[in-house]
C-alpha cells in the first residue's frame, strides 16, 4: 500500500512521471485533483469525473467537519461511500479554512479556536482532532493541520513555523489509520532558508508524503516558482510531492518542471462557473458576445461531453441565461482539459519530451496581460480571505 | 407523418395509449413531456433526459425568441441541433407567458404588444409572427397563439374566446411547414358552454392535434377535472389531445382517465429544485432534519442515477449546502419519477387494468393536506403573474 513508483524522469527539468498505489487504486502521476469542496466536485456527479478521467479528488475537511459532520459521514462508511467516489481521495486539515477566517479564529501553541462560517458557533481544531476527523471521513491521503501564514510576512512565517511543526510531530503521532497515508506540509513563505529549513524537518519526521503549503495566495508567480527551486531538492526523492492549491495550467506546468506530482485547486470549476474556459490557446471569456454566433465547440479537438455535442453559442446562451446546465458543460471542460493536460504532461516525461512539451505550451497559452494580472492580483489580495474558506 | 395509432383504450375510463409519430421519432402517449424553458430541462444533459426516458421535450417561444434570439436557432439548424436532443419537440407559442406579464402587455385584435421581461423593450406577437418565430425553432409539434385569460373569470374569456379563435384560424393560414404539426388550444376557463364553444370551432377548423388550455393557473382540482370532463368528449378522437401546463401525479392519473395523451409542466422540476422529492407515496421534502442520516435511496426501487447511487442523507447534505449537484440529483429523480408513471400508466391502459392502477396509486399517493393545499393555492395565485413568465 501506497508504493510510489516513479517510472520517468525528464532529462532537462526535474519533472518525474510514476504511480502512487493506493488503497483506492493507483494515481498516475503528476495528477491533478479536482476539488470536491463539500463532498461533491461542484456541478459534477461521481460518473462524470470518471468520464472526464479524474482519479485523485481532494474534499475539505473543514467543511465536512461543519457540515453534515464527520461522524456523520464515517456512520455511511466514510466519504468514498458517502459521495459515491471510488477511486482516491484526499482531505486537507481544515487548517487553511481555518486560518482564512481572519477575524474569527485564535490560535495558540495547542491548536486553533474558530467560529463556523455558517453559523457563528465556536470549535477547536487540535493536530489531535483534525487527524481524528479525517480518520472519520476515511480519504486515502490526509493532511497534517498547519498554520498557514502570510506567506510575504517573515516573522509571522518565523513564529507559524514552530507551531506547524510541532503539530506536524503531533499529527505524525496521533494518526492510527494504517490504509491512510499522512503527509507533512513545508511551510515558510517565500523565504529560502524558512522554506529548507521546514523542509528538513518534516523530512526528518518522516511521512509518507511531502506537501508545499502557503503558496498562490498572495506571492508573485516568480516568487511561487523561486520557492519551488529551493524547496523541492530538500524532499525525498521517493515520496509524492504535492503542491497545495494550485492548479492554472501555466503553474502545473512549472511545478512539474521543478519535480511535483501533485496538484489540487478550484481554479478550473471555479472559473467555468464563471465562463471562464481554459483551451491549449489560453482562456476564453465564453459570456463575450463574440461567441453569440460560433459554431465551433469550447475547444477544437477536445473530447469532453461538452465540446462533442455542443457550439460556443448554445453555450454562451446557456451561461447568459443563468442555466445550470451552462455551469455543468463549463465545468466538465474545463476538468477534462486539465486531467488531458495532466496525461500529455506525463507521456512527454515518459518520452523524455518534456522540456519541449513546456515550451510549447508556453509560447500558445496566451496568459492574462500583465495590467489585467496585476489588477486581478490586486482583486485577489482584497478577497483573499473570504474567499479562502470557501475554496 | 403525424400518424397517431391507438393501440388500446380502457374499458372503464378514457383513458387510452398509442403512439405519435413525428419527423424526431414516435412519441410512446399518454406522454409527460418535461419543460426545457430556455432550450435545456433546467440541470440536465440531453444523455440524462434520454437516460431517464424522455421523448417529447416542450421549449418555450417566448424566451428563446427574446434569448438567444429565434434566427439565430434557425442558423444553428433549429432547436433540435442548437440544444442537442434528437428527439421530438414542441413550443409552445409565447402566448402564455406574454398574457402572465400583467402591466407588460397590451392586447387588441391583431396581437399583442408587451415588454421584455428581460430589458423592457418594446415586442409584438401576431399570429403569424408566433407562427414565423416556431418555424425558425423547427419543433415538431407547435401551438397557435392564443389568449390565456384568468379561468374563473366569464366575461374575460367570452371576450378572449372570439380573439383566440379568430387567432387559431390565421395560425392555421400562416403555417408553412409540414414537418410540424400545428395544435389549436381550447380556452373557455371552467366555463362549460364556452368550453364545449369552443372545442367545437377548433375542431371544425381542422388541426392536428387539440390542446386544452388556460388551466391549473388558479381554478380548484374539481374545477380542473370537471372542465376536462366536458371538454375532452368535444374532442375529435383520432387526434392527440395535449393537457397544457398540468403535471401534478394525481392530475396527469386523472387526465389520462378522462382521455388526455400529452402533458406537460415545469412542476417536477421546479419542485426538485426546491428539494421536494416525487415518490409513489407523496412528496418528500428532503431538506427535513429527518432525511440528515437517512441511508435509504429517495425512493427504494426507482431505476433512475440518483437512487441507484446516492442516499437520502447525501441528497439532503447536497441539499442543504446548496450544491448544485443537489439540484441535478433531485431533478433526475423527479423527471424519472413521472417518466416511469407514464409508462406504468401505458402498461395497465394496454393490459385493461388502468381503472384499478388508478385507484391504487389515488389510494397510495398522500396528498398535500387542504389547508396547505390551501394556503398554497393562494400564494400561487399572488406569485402567478410574475411566475407564469418564467415557466
Amino acid at each position: 500500500m501506497f508504493d510510489f513508483t516513479l517510472a520517468a524522469a525528464d532529462p532537462h527539468t526535474a519533472a518525474r512521471s510514476g504511480a502512487y498505489n493506493t488503497p483506492h487504486g493507483p494515481i498516475a502521476t503528476p495528477v491533478f485533483a479536482p476539488v470536491g469542496t463539500q463532498a461533491t466536485v461542484k456541478t459534477l456527479t461521481p460518473r462524470d469525473l470518471a468520464e472526464v478521467g479524474a482519479t485523485l479528488v481532494l474534499a475539505n475537511t473543514y467543511h465536512l467537519y461543519l457540515r453534515p459532520g464527520v461522524h456523520l459521514v464515517q456512520d455511511f462508511g466514510g466519504l468514498h461511500s458517502f459521495m459515491g467516489w471510488p477511486q482516491p481521495l484526499l482531505t486537507d486539515s481544515g487548517g487553511f479554512q481555518v486560518f482564512s477566517l481572519a477575524q474569527m479564529r485564535k490560535v495558540d501553541a495547542d491548536g486553533v479556536t474558530f467560529r463556523s462560517h455558517l453559523d457563528g458557533s465556536l470549535h477547536r481544531f487540535t493536530p489531535e482532532s483534525a487527524i481524528a476527523a479525517q480518520e472519520a471521513l476515511g480519504a486515502d491521503i490526509i493532511m497534517c493541520l498547519d498554520e498557514c501564514p502570510d506567506p510575504l510576512d517573515r516573522a509571522y512565517n518565523e513564529q507559524a513555523l514552530r507551531r506547524t511543526h510541532a503539530w506536524a510531530s503531533r499529527c505524525q503521532a496521533a494518526h492510527r489509520r494504517t490504509d491512510q497515508a499522512l503527509f507533512g506540509i513545508v511551510q515558510g513563505g517565500i523565504f529560502d532558508d524558512l522554506r529548507v529549513e521546514s523542509a528538513r524537518i518534516l523530512t526528518a519526521l518522516g511521512f509518507a508524503g511531502y506537501a508545499i503549503g502557503g503558496l498562490s495566495v498572495g506571492e508573485t508567480k516568480p516568487q511561487m516558482y523561486a520557492t519551488l527551486d529551493v524547496t523541492v531538492p530538500e524532499l525525498p526523492a521517493d515520496r509524492p510531492r504535492y503542491l497545495m492549491g494550485v492548479g492554472a495550467p501555466e503553474d502545473v506546468i512549472e511545478g512539474v518542471a521543478r519535480g511535483i506530482d501533485i496538484f489540487d485547486c478550484v481554479l478550473p470549476t471555479r472559473v467555468a462557473r464563471n465562463g471562464g474556459l481554459f483551451t491549449r490557446g489560453g482562456r476564453l471569456n465564453m459570456r463575450n458576445a463574440q461567441y453569440a454566433a460560433d459554431p465551433l465547440p469550447v475547444e477544437p479537438g477536445c473530447d469532453c461531453y461538452a465540446c462533442q455535442h455542443f457550439s460556443r453559442a448554445y453555450l454562451r446562451h446557456l451561461l447568459k441565461a443563468e442555466e445550470i446546465l451552462g455551469l455543468h458543460l463549463a465545468t466538465i471542460h474545463n476538468v477534462r482539459f486539465m486531467l488531458r493536460l495532466m496525461a500529455d504532461i506525463r507521456s512527454h516525461i515518459a518520452a523524455g519530451t518534456f522540456a519541449a512539451f513546456r515550451g510549447q505550451f508556453m509560447a500558445g497559452y496566451r496568459l492574462p496581460n500583465q495590467e489585467a494580472r496585476h489588477a486581478q492580483h490586486a482583486a485577489t489580495l482584497a478577497r483573499r480571505q473570504t474567499e479562502r474558506v470557501t475554496r
